[in-house]
């Protein structure tokens, strides 16, 4: 039976490969909900073009882990990534601090 | 209004205290529901006794983040802690490898 729990800490900085088989980047971070205790989304650093790196949401159900490859999955594209919102290094934006789940996260 | 949200990196390493005040360790990892994207539980790893460190689960609702001292408060003490479950540092337990989360964490 395969089990169904997963640590925080194998969970960050795993690669994400996207439908299209491009590196996306690498989970940065998952971000939780206090109170539900649940994950409201991952944060995706993505490569980086000229030596910055964007910061991208998508849904941790958007996600499938591929043991062959020990990385995540996903439908969305590196241009799907870029044509939604993210952050770029130097934003001030903080991750933390919203008081409801990111919006406009990848739902694919 | 409180944010909700937080990032998972910031609550690995951060220290709990227990209802006495003693500092029983800090949050290791968190344990991840991949299916149903919750946190099952988390993990303290104990201060060293003879340089050995226990860790035991802890359920992530026990848990309350105190901002002025920024660190975890929770009801339990080291003693009930020391008299529960848990896994010492050579033990060859696989936290990930169960297929419901722990069935003896602190629930307080």
């Amino acid at each position: 039976m395969p089990h169904t729990l997963v640590p925080s800490d194998r969970v960050e900085r795993v690669s994400v490969y996207g439908r299209d088989g491009t590196k996306l980047g690498s989970i940065e971070r998952l971000m939780l909900d206090k109170v539900s205790g649940t994950v409201a989304y991952a944060v995706i650093k993505t490569g980086g073009l000229l030596g910055s790196h964007h910061h991208c949401p998508i849904r941790w159900d958007a996600l499938r882990f591929d043991p062959a490859r020990q990385a995540y999955q996903t439908d969305v594209t590196l241009d799907d990534l870029r044509a939604g919102p993210s952050e770029l290094d130097d934003d001030t934006f903080d991750w933390g601090d919203r008081s409801q789940p990111h919006p406009h996260y990848w739902t694919v």
